[in-house]
């Protein structure tokens, strides 16, 4: 067995679905859920996620083999100044946070000591759905989990989340902090603004001419990922704040560059970048 | 029965499927078929879709009580004048063309008296898929089909045209022609543009970062409409020029402002353009 004691904080549909793998697989004995609401807790506890639960973070730490922290970002430098006082000599610590410098900063700023046992990661497996009751332990199975291990991070301590994370059926990366929220801004974060930012855009423009009531399929999916949770998505934008701006500011420039060729009637560049867009896409899918 | 000889003239998948629908309700005794590629054409006689076919649009025109344009908008303006040599006192002419604008304006142009009896419609059934092969008889069920009667436009003639969108399951709805595309400018124009200029801005970061690999289903969803045809949506976006720019000159000031947010961290404005975004997009889902 891999890990005798797992304490989840935040039991969600990542900590919730990586709870449910690990059980499922046999790997994990007992595991503890932490949280600061009690109805969810129980809830966990009800669907067998978890084995017992504490709403207080270093309660729920202690003797923990493994923690994960699968907190909103904006919780995490409070979830790290909490366990810390509870964390032995053997305790692993990792998170599913969706971006990666702001949470080794946070890390760097309040794990002193326990610094080479904190192995950052982050599961490529979201959704619009959340909550224990979306999880379930075939999640993580085909996904990608992204480790970007700090230079402090000691060599067992990656292996064992590597591990981990290998038995939930996700493949799993290595990538450098940088690198991981310049591509994730890019593929994820950046989406996601631009639906908000569209959504928005036509509700503005709806109370005169009833937008909503004739968008069809292509807009449903386009603009799904706006039904992401709010304050979630808030953390990620501001904890990866420069990669997200820098990519905003191309694709600004590029949308610019579009709308002038419509301006201009630009035939020639419009249907280029089209078709070599939809190459792209189509690659994509298969 | 309604009609007794429908002309598609370009038969894929919004043509195909009216064929279909038509003649799965008993409504129309004879469908000739007119495209470019004789092979598709054989395809959808094999198909049942036409009951014969012509490569020459005024050939396949003669003696229609009703002809359907179906063609992209690029192929709209000669396809009047093609079809309008032909022409007799009781054809109907409509089409099925993402803006009316232009298609207005080009029936205004090239056909003559027989302008009343041309009903701009526009069926809100669109997919990344097409060619008759993706056509089916059910596509138009429970979508909108809007019609945009012009001034001169003859009641009889709206009324039949009506009639046989009905048949089909649709929701026939009317606009005016610059409402119309205004409101498809915001909700399917605009994202289609945005589709298209994600990939492409990421498709130019990729080289030195492995974008693509680590994008999710998100991203997936996101992006699906850069996979559908180029050369459609370059003649869309060319032909409701006007429209198309405004909406994207508002959507480029809305993301200056997010983008801004950002920057600033201004937490708060963030954080409500989200929730506000993701309560009326679950609306729509609803």
């Amino acid at each position: 067995m891999l890990i005798n004691k797992l304490c989840i904080i935040g039991v969600g549909l990542i900590g919730g679905s990586l709870a449910r793998a690990l059980k499922a697989a046999g790997e994990c004995a007992h595991v503890v859920g932490c949280g600061r609401n009690i109805e969810h807790l129980k809830t966990a506890q009800k669907l067998g996620v978890i084995d017992s639960y504490h709403t207080d973070m270093s309660c729920a730490a202690k003797d923990a083999d493994v923690i994960v922290l699968a907190t909103p970002l904006g919780v995490m430098a409070d979830a790290f100044q909490r366990i810390y006082p509870v964390l032995i000599e053997n305790t692993l610590i990792t998170d599913v946070g969706s971006t990666k410098a702001s949470v080794a900063a946070q890390a760097r700023a309040h794990l002193g000591e326990h610094l080479p046992r904190f192995v950052p990661g982050h599961p490529i497996a979201g959704s619009e759905q959340n909550g224990v009751t979306a999880s379930f332990a075939e999640l993580f199975q085909n996904r990608r989990v992204i480790l970007t291990p700090l230079p402090e991070t000691d060599d067992q301590a990656h292996q064992l989340i590597q591990k981990m994370w290998n038995i939930t059926g996700a493949e799993v990366v290595e990538m450098e902090v940088m690198h991981h929220d310049e591509v994730l801004a890019a593929t994820s974060h950046l989406p996601h603004v631009l639906a908000y930012t569209l959504v928005d855009t036509l509700a503005q423009m709806e109370d005169r001419r009833e937008i909503f009531r004739f968008a069809a399929g292509g807009f449903r999916d386009f603009t799904r990922i706006a039904s992401s949770h709010p304050r979630m998505w808030h953390d990620i934008c501001l904890a990866n704040q420069d990669a997200l701006v820098q990519v905003l500011d191309i694709f600004a420039r590029d949308l610019q560059q579009v709308s002038d060729m419509i301006r201009h009637a630009d035939s020639q560049s419009l249907e280029d970048l089209f078709t070599r867009a939809k190459q792209k896409r189509d690659e994509f899918s298969g």
